[in-house]
């Protein structure tokens, strides 16, 4: 299968899922962006999120699972009900904040290379090449935001409301600086329709 | 300058980096590993840390910086009294446990393709080729462990003793599950020689 038909089945995927609510509306305009450039398309992405991940301490594979996520800023009372829920009932949960990841296809090795040295300058610091098949290269890039706290553990509840209410303030904060970062790209997707 | 000379170039900088102390000593021996075999050698590569780092709330470039770093398994009381001494006098201050990260260049596409593919496998999850010069593919592999705490948020301490014992506890844990990824990456590597 050649570029131009993996790209159209990524498109009727994407179309899929948006029905399907499964896409992160947040970051929507980019992956069209991305979508009207003929030598890219997207793959699975995210503009960033607040998450509840519960975790085993023995960090086994496959342990870790959502027991909240949002692709928006958060509010203190939400998340603090929702750990007050999980206090007794969960073992060990991680408040995480994680900025901006995007999967990108290319039809062009130089021209992948090109986009990842530019993106990094607007702050997309890690990622790279992931794999490259016969017709296309792809891409991972991410933003380095990040909060990442233990708040339930052996059970318990180990923050004060207080102190959530300043994970709360900074994971929103950083929130908005991934979202900088990707109207930045935002505007060099456009410079290269 | 091709793929050789830059190698004995990259061989000799590590050889006064270890000289001048700089070098994790945690992670030379997988160093060593890569420079064994003819189509790799390693850059600047990370076996896994614990540190405190300043940060400002506005998140402007560059004003993070390190005032806590060790390679190894940390103990309450060295964090706490420096957590002691750093209040009233940085503004914000993050707790900070990261996975192993190695940086290495292949003379080779493919072996780099291949190489990352079995990598991932070994749980160096993210990452990917950052660059392709004339005579050399750069590759960057990252191993996924992260704790991210603020811990000092103007000026004051925000968290107690016992929750940096438990953030402790975690991040030693992480540790050494980022260590064991590195032993199994050093069995692959053996079998590449």
């Amino acid at each position: 299968m050649g570029f131009e038909q993996r790209k159209a089945e990524a498109l009727r995927r994407l179309k899929r899922d948006l029905k399907e609510g499964k896409v992160d509306l947040k970051v929507l305009e980019i992956l069209n962006l991305i979508n009207s450039i003929p030598d890219f398309y997207s793959l699975s992405s995210c503009s960033g999120r607040i998450c509840l991940l519960k975790f085993d301490k023995t960090f086994k594979k496959g342990e870790k699972k959502f027991v909240f996520k949002k692709h928006e800023k958060v509010r203190t009372p939400e998340i603090w009900e929702k750990l007050k829920e999980l206090e007794g009932k969960e073992k060990n949960v991680m408040f995480v904040m994680e900025g901006a990841i995007l999967h990108i296809s290319s039809k062009n090795l130089s021209r992948a290379l090109d986009f990842l040295k530019k993106v990094r300058n607007l702050g997309f610091k890690r990622g790279g090449i992931i794999s490259i098949r016969k017709y296309e290269v792809i891409m991972e890039i991410e933003s380095t935001e990040k909060v990442c706290v233990p708040v339930i553990l052996d059970s318990k509840l180990v923050i004060t409301k207080k102190f959530l209410d300043q994970l709360v303030e900074i994971s929103n904060l950083l929130l908005e600086r991934t979202w900088k970062k990707l109207e930045k790209l935002g505007e060099y997707l456009e410079s290269l329709k």
